[in-house]
């Protein structure tokens, strides 16, 4: 939970001043989320939530997010839609940061997944690759195959105190994944972050996406192997074949999942829970116990990975 | 900020399914507030606050705040106003914790204090006291005169780590607050914790009042020097009269100043101001500095004690 950066309810005023959604009766920060400062704004005419871009994200890709946010709202993805001021500019500065405001989505996040909404998500991550497929800009995975050696780098020789052998382990699955990363897999923008608390339902019915901050151009089906890390396991950390089957047969009823991809998702579910592995390592190695922030179980994903080492093909995943 | 307990959308659906106020479609955990967990929630039909008891809060006093604001509202005061279930019942459990409902209140809490604020600060607490005026139900203030000794016990030892000379210059300003404490003065029910922001505006209207978890019944006055403190010094710590005349005259318009409440308000303004240098203290010493908690500067409220020492009559507050 964060609320990183304080606005006044002056500098609020004035920076509402520039749209044209009526005058601010209340706002709220949010305890949500970790990279930026969230508050909930209503005004005389609706709800709307106001984002202020903290450190971890580099203002040159804010255009990226917000005109994939826009794109994907033009095609009908339910998802935050930026709001652009008087001038024409969705993107602006208050308290000192880059800042926009978004439409408000309803929806919760579910805190115990059930079957359907893997299915629902399938579906609804098809449509977002399909909706995102005609979007001009383009962003690198900052934190795909490339960024992986020097993160296990920076951690490798602290890695141990969280697990004996952690750090051997860690770099035999590397040098894995970098001698057999796929290459020839179908391109396009992907959500690249999405956990149950950036999806939300309606009852039985996503009702949209949020946090578009990791979005990037990659491999689509990277997508699903993070859902099949995010989604398809239980908290026991045991592999549920048939989350997958749901997750999996709901994505092809939108969008046909190719040979090559469907051969990849192996060696692509071990990069992202490898991805997820370091990233949590790393946090956990430099945030000092007692911070603000919750420090996230990186050994989560080691069991993951192990899991996905152990694939023999599609039918492990609840495929035919 | 705080969110304490954490509220699954299971769990939420079936507490809200007790209530008649449609069907949830969003909560957000809000940044706010020290004592509670607090989530602002949408529903089909509007917005609410949920309130989840923590530890500080003894469930004992509940009733008391509960039916107060119920009462306050039904006064014509605006305030959150908990919502009853279809059973009546306005506290019930959510996540193991006592927890209510309550209306939205639009608004949001000055942070920078203007004298226009203070005037209207001033004609609103006399308005809440006259319509406490016959509230059935009472409340000691546990947070008055005879909890401020223990209180310095428990500090007394370490209090010099803070300022050097802190623990002798307290013992000797409780020694006179105890020999001249009032005994005979109007009595009823305060807020007793009027800080900027638990008093919201829209605009330049005083749009209500939150967090009525330290109301108590003692000297109505004692809110008033408890706004002297909170309102009526600048940041530099001066103490700024116009603010001070401006909110007792704002009072006065409402409600009768007796002789006696303006002969004891400096002593009250020095009560009030070890009353909050003392629990600071407390929580200063007690509470690890890198803690989830941000700490509350004590020595603030030793400068404002120190002024009400040099008060020699109304008119350094303002009043003819």
């Amino acid at each position: 939970m964060a609320v990183y950066t304080e606005v006044s309810d002056d500098e609020l005023v004035l920076f509402i001043a520039e749209y044209d959604i009526g005058a601010v009766v209340s706002y709220k920060g949010i305890a949500e989320g970790v990279e930026n400062s969230n508050y909930l704004l209503k005004t005389d005419q609706g709800t709307f939530i106001l984002t202020l871009y903290e450190k971890r994200v580099d203002p040159a890709d804010l255009p990226f997010f917000l005109n994939l946010m826009e794109h994907l709202a033009g095609q009908g993805i339910a998802a935050p839609t930026p709001i652009k001021g008087r001038d024409g500019n969705a993107l602006r500065r208050l308290g000192g940061r880059p800042a926009a405001l978004f439409t408000f989505l309803d929806g919760m996040w579910p805190r115990r997944i059930n079957p359907d909404h893997c299915a629902a998500l399938g579906e609804g991550v098809a449509r977002l690759h399909l909706a995102a497929a005609d979007f001009a800009m383009s962003r690198p995975n900052a934190l795909s195959l490339a960024s992986w050696r020097p993160l296990l780098d920076a951690v490798a020789g602290r890695a141990d105190e969280v697990k004996a052998g952690l750090a051997r382990e860690l770099t035999t699955e590397l040098e894995d994944l970098e001698a057999a990363w796929p290459t020839d897999l179908p391109l396009g923008v992907i959500h690249a972050d999405l956990f149950p608390d950036n999806v939300f339902f309606l009852g039985p019915r996503l009702s949209g996406f949020i946090d578009f901050y990791f979005a990037c151009t990659d491999f689509l089906a990277y997508d699903l192997a993070v859902c099949l890390n995010a989604w398809c396991f239980e908290s026991q950390r045991t592999f549920n074949v048939t989350k997958a089957r749901r997750m999996l047969t709901g994505y092809r009823r939108v969008r046909a999942i190719t040979d090559g991809e469907l051969a990849a998702l192996p060696m692509l579910a071990r990069g992202s829970a490898i991805r997820f592995l370091l990233t949590r390592l790393y946090d956990w190695l430099n945030t000092p116990p007692d911070a603000m922030v919750t420090r996230k179980d990186p050994l989560e994903f080691l069991e993951k990975l192990r899991f996905h080492r152990t694939v023999k093909g599609p039918g492990d995943y609840g495929l035919d």
